[in-house]
């Protein structure tokens, strides 16, 4: 069946579909796309997450939730650094290993109680097989947190051509970060497009993040490992520690090690091995490894791969690969409550309105913090409970 | 005026004052004897703010109100440290010097602008030194921030007799941390009790924390110096790193540098010298120095009182010293906020109630933690708005 046909029921009047003079498809088409692997279809699902526009959101929520029985098997897999540590020459190289099969990834396991899906691994995979057109080989989904996309037109992933030798691989799915608010919204977007790809059969998810301020610790809290990338240079080694970025790593990679580069990298890799040393052993027992890889002359790439698929075999032979996709489910929805409430208040007019004036008042000393918060909090419960 | 006699306008009936057989206070009593400097008054208010009887709290907040115009005069020191790292003894030997005078800090100026508040800073300075009776000594109030004294019985200041010498010194009021509840009550009955402690007459307050966990975060959103106490020994040096809290430090004491141990701390002193060099330079613009001191005896405290004073000199002449007291009130205001509308959320009578169930659809790849998350806000705002 061919699922770009026109909608029977509940059409969507997405002006962007209209534009483009595509027919508009039902949730059930949406869904029978995704899952038969319909990149075009899974693109306007996405789009759909991204929308600002309640409706679409409302149908984004329908797709999503048929989706569900069939997410959840795959690994994701965070990447971060600075800018200049290379992080898109690094995910095209290692993407097109991943693609190509052969390196000691297995998620066939990864189903096994991963967030507790319903979907059966094995299915999954065979089914990923299927559409990759069988072999070892996984499909690979990349997508990206940048809050600031918006204002820098998209500093990471927005330019596609960057990542050539893959970008045109139909076994893998690139996405550029949503562009449109907070850093919790873009969040969500994000995580709501991971249940998504997994649907359509990405059995690897790459999550690529700025190395600057929180996004880390936002990427952090969807993936099942994290990878950091680095360059040597003078203090750069310790910056991430400063940071508490290199905390979060399960491994730090040491990249553009290649030429007069192959020495330097050799001293960062030993001087951020000696500083993690001195780190408590992280909750999931796993210590990070540290590698150098080359992504220009292709070294240490399969290294790194292997380390991925010791690291992912090693968590989930202690519970820590399942526990801790029950945790981030937990914190996103404690997430998602905290700011709805915080948008309900905030957002009120009442509230709006006066909230300038209790700030002079604190700001001035004629009222406590706490004085100011209770009173526009009453000021609030008046009008809306 | 006595202001422990019989009170004319609405009565506390706190039981603890009826057990003890005390006059009930007034709220203008109680200012009134605050402002006096009555120790005995002091407490009693801070009992109030420390209650969870909402009568209490009504009535704290009058008195904190009237305190207000005669708070903020004062510098706010946070000292930190891993449990064995001499909090208490440094405190003990600390607190001498500051109430004995002769050591640089200038409270003086402390008030100029100091959160805005409206009290003229030299009339401060005059009555405190009224109080404390002349010289150039200061009025030291010690507090404390535990949220786990309740579970452990008070680890820290709540024996007082640990700092005997300084105890019974009737310049130096010692209070043990508040025990009920999270670390976000605790916190914000220690902010408060700073308000009344200042417009007692105390211009230099102490605030003692474990070094574990998020309360040092707390503390540092409510003082202008931060404070680390650090043994030497093996790894240790670089726990603070790892933590991110020796990033908050504006001076780092490596303590008990006294006999076998001048040697490792001199040690110590140059690794955590060479780890925070490599540290951007905070917003402050200030570099945190590195001290060594010995409690024991006596030595390196004045050095470290003097860092003090430099350092307040130096964040009073480029502006920081306002500007973090202005962030640090909006910072109280948006977490007394936030903290009173999910309590409101959590404490729903249904939502407690659904709460289980819907955390068990996540669980279950049943329901996106987004989902579970609206139909809960549904829920609630039906009931409630």
């Amino acid at each position: 069946m061919n699922v770009m046909q026109g909608a029977e029921d509940q059409p969507i009047v997405n002006p962007h579909f209209v534009r483009r003079r595509r027919p508009v498809l039902s949730t059930e088409q949406f869904v029978e796309g995704i899952l038969a692997g319909d990149v075009a279809v899974l693109s306007q699902a996405i789009t759909l997450v991204e929308s600002s526009n309640p409706e679409h959101y409302a149908r984004a929520q329908e797709i999503i939730e048929q989706c569900l029985p069939h997410a959840g098997n795959s690994v994701r897999v965070g990447i971060t650094g600075v800018p200049g540590a290379g992080k898109s020459t690094f995910i095209e190289a290692v993407g097109g290993l991943v693609v190509a099969g052969g390196v000691g990834i297995d998620t066939r396991a990864m189903g096994v109680g991963a967030a507790g899906t319903v979907g059966s691994a094995v299915e999954t995979i065979d089914r990923v097989n299927h559409a990759a057109g069988g072999g070892n080989g996984h499909k690979l989904a990349v997508l990206a947190i940048d809050p600031s996309s918006e204002r820098s037109g998209g500093s990471i992933l927005g330019d596609k051509t960057r990542m050539e030798s893959i970008s045109t691989d139909r076994r893998i799915f690139i996405r550029p970060s949503p562009s449109a608010g907070s850093l919790g919204g873009v969040a969500r977007k994000t995580r709501e497009t991971i249940v998504l790809c997994e649907a359509a059969g990405y059995d690897v998810i790459f999550i690529e993040t700025v190395g600057v301020g929180q996004s880390e610790t936002v990427v952090h809290s969807m993936v099942d490992m994290f990878l950091m990338l680095q360059i040597a240079g003078a203090g750069d080694e310790l910056q991430g520690i400063k940071r508490g970025i290199m905390e979060m790593a399960d491994a730090v990679v040491i990249t553009k090690a290649d030429g007069d580069n192959v020495q330097p990298a050799q001293l960062a890799k030993r001087q951020i091995e000696n500083a993690l040393a001195l780190f408590p052993v992280p909750e999931s027992g796993w210590r990070a490894r540290v590698y150098t890889a080359s992504s220009r002359v292709r070294e240490g790439l399969t290294e790194v791969l292997e380390g991925v698929g010791e690291y992912l075999e090693f968590v989930r032979g202690n519970g820590f690969f399942e526990a801790n996709r029950h945790r981030q489910n937990q914190y996103w929805m404690r997430e998602t409550i905290e700011e709805a409430l915080r948008s309900g208040f905030y957002g009120d007019e009442r509230v709006e309105r006066l909230l300038p004036e209790y700030r002079a008042r604190v700001l001035e000393g004629r009222m406590t913090p706490f004085m100011a918060a209770h009173e526009l909090l009453d000021i609030y419960r008046k009008v809306n409970y």
